[in-house]
C-alpha cells in the first residue's frame, strides 16, 4: 500500500494550526471553539474519503465504511493539553483516516465494518475528568458537572443522552500513537507494538518534624522534615531502579513548610507517581516505597502519613491484536519489538469492551505535551503503513 | 543583691501586652504605634529608677546614671517579630533596667557612667533591614528608604540626623538574652556565657535537569533535578554533622518546577543557611557543601548554579567580658559554661566599637519567636542577678 506521506504531514499541519497559541503549541480543550473547528475539519476529511459520519452524545466523531459484523475501529483523541504538540492524539486520527482512505481506494469496500473515530477527550485539560470520550464508549461515565453540562449544550450535545454513546458492537480497536518517551529513539527502533499500558498509583506523603531556629538548634536536636523527605525521595528513585524496567517512580511535587531560609522545615508534603506494567510489580513497588518511608521516618522520629490519591490498574493489550500488529509490521519490512506504554491511552478504557492494540513510533528527544513534540516523517509514514496493513488484515 | 523576681515578671508581662495580637503573641514592629507605646512605658520605668532619659536620632532609648569615663551599657531591642514571644529582646531591657535600678538603690551612684538602652530595632520584621538600632550606634547605617523615612518622621525622628546616633563613648556592652535553642535545657544548665556569635552564609542553589513524562521516561533516561537536589539536601545535613558542633547547616526553602505529579522535575531551587563560630569553620562547611553538590550534579549530569545571598562573619565576645561574666556567675553560685550563639544579636554589631559580652538563660523546649517562648522564672531571676553583679563589677 502506498501511504501518501505528504498528505499525512499536511493534515497534521492543518490540525496543529487549529487552536494554535500565540506563545507556542496548540490548545484544543474539550467543547471549546478550537475543538469544534477541528472536529468539523476532520469530518470533512472523512466525508471526502467516502465515510459516513456521525457524532455521538458526548461528541465523539465517527466515520464509517459499512461491512459485516462488529466493527474494526482506529483513531485517537482530538483534544490537546495546553501548549500541546502536533502529534499527540492528532497522529492517531490523521494516520487512521489516511490508512482507511487508502484501503478504500486500493481495496474497495471492506468485508467487515471499518471505522475511524476522533475521540472527544482524553487529556483532562479542561474539566476534572479524563478518558471522557472512551469512557462514554464503554458506558463508564457519570453525569457531567454543571459547567461541563453547559459546555456540552453550547456544542449542541444533550448531557441527558450520554448513555447512548455506549457501544457493544466494536470488535477491535487499534491506534497509532507517538511513544512520548525516548526509549525507541535511544535504541534506534522505528516502531514498536505495545504489550501493556502501565498501572499507575499516585501517593501523597506527608512528613512531619518540628520547625526550629536554623541557628540555635544543633544538628542532633533537630526533627528536620525536609532532610527526612530527601532521604525518602532518594529511596523512591533507588527502589524503582532496583526493581528494574518497566518500573518507574517519580516525586513530581514537593512543598516545604514554613519554607523559610532560617527555619528547619517542620513539614513536607510530596507526591509519588509509580507505574508498572503488571499489578504485582506495581504493588511491589508501592509496598517497598511505603516500607522504606516508614523506616526512614522511624529512624528520624518524624511523623508519616501516606494516602492514595489515585489508582489505575495496568491493562494488557489483546494477545491476538499484538500478534497481528507484529505480523503487519513484518510485512512492511520492520521487526517490531514490544514495549510497555508508560502513559495512559484510550485503549486502556476501550479494553473493557473490545480487543485493543497499539503501535508506537519514536518521539524525537522523547518530547511530548509541548511544542517541540515531533517524529521523523519517515517514522510517521511507516507507522501509518503498518496501521493500514493491520486494518487490511482485520477488515478485508 | 536581692533581685525582685516578681518585678521582673510583672514588667515582662506589661511589655508583652503592648502589641498583643488577637491570634497569639505580640508584634511591635519598628516605628509602629505599639513600638512607640512600649518605648514610653520603658521610659517611665527608667525615670522611676532615677535614670536620665533621651532618644537618639533613630529612636534608641537611653537611660543614664552619670559617672566617670566611657559608659557601661546594658539592654536589648524593643521590637519583635510577628507573633513574637514575651522574652526575646524584652528580657534584656527589663533585666538590665531592674539590675541597674537595684544597684542604684543598694550601692548608690556608680563610679562609672551606667546606661540602660532599649534598642529600636533588631529583627528586621517591618523594613528590609535589621540591626538598625545597633548599626546606628556604631555609625554603620545608610539613608533609610522613602517608606522607612516617612515612618521615622511619624515618630518625630529626623532621618537626616541619623549620623548623630553614633557613639564612641561606650566601654562595654553586656546583654542578657534567652538562648532561643534547647542546648541549655537539654544539658540542665541554668545559665551560660556566650563565647561567640556564629558567622552565617546564605546560599541559593539551582539544580537544572530536564522535565520528562513520569510514565514514558525510564529511570535510566532521566535528568531528575529533585532526585539530585535530594542527594544534596542529604549531603548538607551529613557534612554539618560530620564537622561537629557548632557547625549547623539547614535547607529551609525548596521549590520544584514544574511541580506536577506526573512530570519528572526539571528544576529545583533551594537555600542553605550555614553557620559556624569561627570563620575557618564556616568556610570549611561552605567549601565541602559546594564541592559535594558539584560532585552530585556531575554524576547526575545536572546543571548547578550556586550564589551567595548573604554573608556575615562570626563575632567573638571580648575575652575580658567573658571572664568577668563567668566570675559574676560564680559569685552568684553557678558555674557558667561557655556556648556559641547560633542566632544573631545586637552585640555582634556593637563589637565594632566596644567590648561586648552576653549571658544566655534556657528557653523551654528551645521555642522562640512564637507565643510559646518562655523561661523558668528562677532562671530569669538568676540571669538578672548575674547581670547585676557583672554591672557592679564593671561600674562600681
Amino acid at each position: 500500500m502506498a501511504i501518501d506521506r505528504a498528505l499525512v504531514e499536511r493534515r497534521l499541519d492543518e490540525l496543529y494550526a487549529i487552536g494554535a497559541e500565540p506563545d507556542g503549541g496548540t490548545y484544543r480543550p474539550l467543547y471549546s471553539a478550537a475543538w469544534a473547528t477541528a472536529g468539523e475539519h476532520v469530518e470533512r476529511w472523512m466525508n471526502e474519503a467516502g465515510l459516513t459520519t456521525r457524532r455521538d452524545a458526548v461528541g465523539n466523531l465517527w466515520g464509517r465504511a459499512e461491512g459485516a459484523g462488529k466493527a474494526i475501529v482506529t483513531g485517537s483523541h482530538i483534544d490537546t493539553v495546553r501548549h500541546g504538540g502536533r502529534l499527540d492524539g492528532a497522529l492517531g486520527i490523521v494516520a487512521g483516516l489516511t490508512a482507511v482512505e487508502t484501503l478504500l481506494k486500493e481495496k474497495g469496500k471492506p468485508r467487515r465494518t471499518l471505522e475511524v473515530v476522533a475521540i472527544c477527550e482524553e487529556e483532562g485539560s479542561r474539566f476534572p475528568t479524563n478518558f471522557w470520550g472512551s469512557r462514554a464508549i464503554v458506558g463508564a461515565i457519570d453525569k457531567p458537572d454543571a459547567a461541563m453540562a453547559a459546555a456540552m449544550r453550547e456544542c449542541g450535545l444533550d448531557p441527558a443522552k450520554i448513555a447512548t454513546a455506549a457501544r457493544d458492537d466494536i470488535d477491535t480497536f487499534v491506534e497509532l500513537h507517538i511513544e512520548q518517551g525516548a526509549v525507541l529513539e535511544t535504541s534506534n527502533t522505528p516502531l514498536a507494538v505495545v504489550s501493556a499500558i502501565v498501572g499507575t498509583a499516585h501517593l501523597e506523603i506527608v512528613v512531619t518534624g518540628r520547625p526550629d531556629h536554623a541557628g540555635t538548634t544543633p544538628m542532633d536536636l533537630r526533627l528536620d522534615a525536609l532532610a527526612g523527605a530527601a532521604a525518602m525521595v532518594q529511596a523512591v528513585e533507588s527502589i524503582a531502579k532496583s526493581l528494574g524496567k518497566p518500573a518507574v517512580a517519580t516525586v513530581g511535587k514537593l512543598a516545604v513548610e514554613p519554607d523559610q531560609i532560617n527555619v528547619v522545615p517542620g513539614k513536607v508534603i510530596f507526591t509519588v507517581d509509580l507505574r508498572h506494567a503488571d499489578l504485582g510489580g506495581r504493588r511491589a513497588l508501592e509496598e517497598r516505597i511505603r516500607s522504606l518511608c516508614a523506616t526512614i521516618s522511624q529512624e528520624r522520629r518524624l511523623g508519616l502519613a501516606i494516602r492514595t490519591l489515585q489508582e489505575k490498574p495496568p491493562v494488557a493489550m489483546h494477545p491476538d491484536v499484538r500478534a497481528l500488529l507484529a505480523r503487519a509490521a513484518k510485512e512492511c519490512g520492520v521487526q517490531a519489538p514490544e514495549m510497555v506504554s508508560g502513559a495512559g491511552h484510550d485503549a486502556q478504557m476501550l479494553a473493557a469492551r473490545c480487543k485493543v492494540g497499539m503501535i508506537f513510533v519514536p518521539s524525537i528527544g522523547g518530547r511530548s505535551h509541548c511544542p517541540e513534540e515531533s517524529t521523523n516523517p519517515e517514522h510517521l509514514r511507516l507507522g501509518t503503513e503498518v496501521l493500514a496493513r493491520s486494518l487490511e488484515l482485520l477488515a478485508y
